[in-house]
């Protein structure tokens, strides 16, 4: 077995690989932009883990990896156009760099290029592969449209929100891991309890990715603490702490914000106080960590010899952040 | 055998009772708004007929021919938006009603939908199915990446025009053929057949609404006549007109949509005088009529009974507005 760093290295390769027609230019030059804009793989890299725990070839499982990079990939050059977002991973989006009539275009083929990729899977799995990638590709659009949908609506429940971020992040882990798994030749009980295991992995480690917006540090979230705050982002902390505030502090949470008499660093400050109140960060830390060790014990389940699951426990501390 | 009514009939029939999720409604409602618009389904009812022509059942076939129809309206709603037109089919357009941000993801859901339709095929029959309609779909991007570069370009071979409209609108109705043959049982040799027939009745399809654009009526057109040439687009007949011309006539084909001193009436008339004055109407003519015929002389050679083309020569005539 290969620990992740290996994988990651075989993937890149592969990746490196990646044979593209050279015409249109501007059809095929963004993707290969983006697919080479590195980031962490952390889905590919979960495909070949679980392939590999389960005793599978990863390379039978390199154009499934591929294809859920691709994938991923495609979701955030549309995602950068109807975000107006003109960085990604520190050089220009796709759509800052050529308009966003190629974002949409060669993101479209970017997704025709992922079930091209599919089709590289062992063909007796196909369908079943299929069957794991079109509802997950279906559930992202889903968490896409409902986030969008978010930003225009006063309430929103914290169920709701658990629910997209399931659906815009955490479907295309547990998808991932599924595809992986199966590939692997592990059981349908085994494949469900892979995915179960990526999904709770996927909703902690988006929870964590709110709590450090706020309150982590430069080293650990990679930027300014407090963004989230400034943009009067309806994150994890800020609805929770909406469900248990009293309608003074929902006020204060609703528009300091727009307030043009506060510095940045006193709005921070004065939503962080409302969040401290009520105890927040707790609340969203403990739930972090039922997450977290949800998804552990899931592993301690699976009917392969736990020394088997090593990389998978030690790439969900790698993405968590944490020390073995 | 039924006719291209009654396949019709068929396809709506099955269309209408289409199931989509009712949330997000921002996502499905557009959907359902853009596949209810109508048209003639050219795409789905070629492939039912094809299906049937082999001897299939067409109800094997019905998951892919709504298929293909999602997939051509998916690349409707994304063109839309790339070419900023507000309505289609005599109604706003998906990106007029809603923005482009719901065109576009609402589109990327209408490609995915497209795939989990195609699980509907015949399960043998998957993974060839898949082989020509993937490869379809890159090729339909590639068109569509053509014709935009096209027009920032000066200079554009009538070659290249040839192939853009290929990619752009014939290999989808050459694909749908071909998997309704597949479906339909067809050998691999009536297979490649009927895609070769389809591809050269969408390239004669193609051409000759070019030329009906300058040189119809508003009756077969369904809109004023003359609007390629006030927009200075490069259609086959401006491109085959420049490769004849000489410098001074393709001058006058430059700049003339841009001329302000001249009516549109005028614009129109001074374009048509030098596409007559060497002979491109009838150059263009004489082409379509060679790819109607080729069309359908390839039909006479297929493995199955003359009658049982019937219908596929009576599509061929009703696409192209010609009495039997």
């Amino acid at each position: 077995m290969r620990n992740n760093d290996q994988i990651l290295d075989l993937f890149e390769n592969y990746l490196a690989q990646m044979q593209l027609p050279e015409e249109p230019e501007l059809l095929y030059n963004p993707i290969i932009y983006a697919m080479s804009g590195g980031g962490k793989r952390i889905r590919p890299v979960l495909l070949l883990l679980a392939c590999e725990a389960f005793g599978g070839d990863v390379t039978d499982a390199m154009p499934a990896a591929l294809a859920v990079e691709m994938f991923h990939n495609f979701t955030l050059l549309h995602d950068d156009i109807m975000d107006n977002a003109v960085v990604r991973r520190g050089k220009p989006s796709v759509y800052a760099k050529w308009g966003s009539n190629v974002a949409i275009l060669s993101g479209d083929a970017m997704m025709i290029e992922a079930y091209k990729l599919l089709r590289g899977v062992p063909e007796d799995k196909l369908a079943r592969i299929l069957d794991i990638f079109t509802p997950m590709a279906l559930q992202v659009c889903e968490g896409q449209q409902y986030d969008m949908d978010f930003e225009k609506i006063q309430k929103v429940a914290v169920a709701e929100y658990m629910n997209m971020i399931e659906l815009k992040t955490s479907v295309l882990l547990a998808g991932s891991a599924m595809i992986g798994a199966v590939i692997g030749n592990a059981s349908e009980e085994d494949c469900r309890k892979i995915y179960r295991y990526a999904l709770e992995l996927g909703l902690a480690f988006q929870l964590q990715d709110d709590l450090l917006d706020s309150y982590g540090t430069v080293e650990e979230l990679g930027k300014r603490i407090g963004g989230d705050i400034l943009e009067g982002k309806k994150t994890c902390l800020m609805l929770n702490t909406m469900s248990r505030a009293t309608e003074e502090d929902r006020e204060v949470l609703r528009h300091t914000h727009l307030d043009e008499t506060l510095s940045d660093e006193e709005k921070i400050q004065r939503v962080k106080a409302v969040y401290d109140k009520y105890d927040v960060p707790k609340v969203i830390n403990q739930q972090i960590a039922v997450r977290f060790e949800r998804a552990l014990s899931i592993l301690d389940t699976l009917d392969i010899p736990t020394e088997r699951t090593e990389y998978l426990r030690a790439y969900a501390q790698n993405l968590m952040g944490r020390k073995k």
